[in-house]
């Protein structure tokens, strides 16, 4: 027996749109982001995946994405899950800022180092200034996140995989997860136990589902990588995220 | 102290549109729904009231409308629970008639006994039929419902808010319940006191969140009846929803 899960990054969203760094801001999908999450429930009931629950982060385009996906894929009524430790990477001082632009003024050397590096985050954002999340009141329970490399953002999803995601798994529902690119990327790289190195050059396009079957014992992939819905149109975006910034 | 619910009944669903019984068929909102919920949301705001948990059936156009108005409300990230116990009355061998046809059919008494007695309900539906819910995986754990009268949706719907709405409300949560005219309908017969022949007469209109304070004693409302966020606008519409089927 193996266990399903489907990640599904959200559809574009007005920041992506316009290459902001997002991060924890909460921005809203794009017209563009609203039809890719559609989409992605689409490709779901096309491909018989069905979830039976939804985790997502407390983050406005990755909720909207598992709305809309959900309703197209008609299982908008199953249980659904938040929690903070599923959202994007903490961006720091660079939340807001045009990507161009930072990385004309930082070079090309440290605006690669910020995006991709594995465990060098950005400079942390002040407290209080317009892109901080510190006093949003969804974060109450929360610690106040200043700035996160990916390694950061692993060390806080895998505790919430452990005590939320595997339980739901291991009571036999395929369990959808709607989040965001590097916490995707943060979970893809402990299922598929992806090097520190070689992360950084994975890039999960979105609103595209990947799929996973899991093995019930090791609860690791059957197959490294998995398999996405659409594999033609992932192999395509994948390409068009690397090229971002440029 | 006192604690703090409201109801709001989801905005215009395709079938109201239409002027066809619903029940558990699990139609859209018509593009005036949409904007009813988003209108629902902006009310909360305006209002100063921000819901801390949200409790839906579980049918498209109460979830629908909980997605968006609490998107509008900038409250989209909080803890989402759905039951069946929740869903609209279930319209029995109603279900996909025309509201006028059947007035016509049936003759006004019978008619206005079915709409709204309180323990009258209609013929029940057949099994397999086209709008019969009796294979829906989503009320796989649910017994099989075949009609029910606002009785049956009373005695359905308490156990659920003694068993979790109760506890949210306690732990000082504002509240939301985003549902439909009859079970709403329910929960304020049961809040105000509302005999059987008064509840006949009560119409919630659509869109309009519904505030009420509960004493912390005795889970009953502070002031009979809550108070709606946009009053003038509840009155007009609950006139309208009186007419229905003229």
């Amino acid at each position: 027996m193996t266990y399903t899960l489907v990640l599904l990054r959200h559809g574009e969203s007005e920041w992506n749109a316009k290459n902001l760094f997002t991060g924890w801001v909460d921005v809203a999908l794009s017209e563009k982001g609203v039809e890719e999450a559609k989409r992605g429930g689409t490709l779901m009931t096309d491909a018989g995946v069905l979830p039976d629950v939804v985790h997502t982060s407390l983050l406005r385009r990755a909720i909207t994405t598992a709305n809309l996906a959900l309703d197209a894929a008609d299982r908008h009524w199953i249980p659904v899950r938040r929690h903070w430790r599923l959202n994007e990477r903490h961006y720091g001082a660079l939340q807001g800022k045009d990507k161009k632009q930072t990385l004309a003024e930082f070079g090309e050397e440290q605006f690669m180092l910020w995006r991709r590096s594995y465990d060098v985050p950005p400079p942390q954002i002040e407290l209080g200034s317009e892109f901080s999340q510190d006093a949003d009141p969804r974060y109450a329970d929360a610690p106040v996140v200043r700035t996160e490399c990916l390694k950061d953002v692993l060390e806080r999803a895998l505790p919430y995989w452990d005590s939320d995601i595997v339980p739901d798994l291991q009571s036999g529902k395929t369990v959808l997860v709607a989040a965001h690119g590097n916490s995707l990327r943060a979970i893809i790289k402990y299922l598929d136990d992806i090097d520190d190195e070689t992360i950084a050059g994975l890039n999960v396009p979105t609103g595209i589902p990947l799929l996973y079957e899991l093995d019930e014992e090791t609860l690791k992939p059957v197959t490294k990588g998995g398999r996405y819905l659409d594999p033609d149109a992932a192999a395509e975006a994948i390409k068009a995220v690397a090229n971002q910034g440029r």
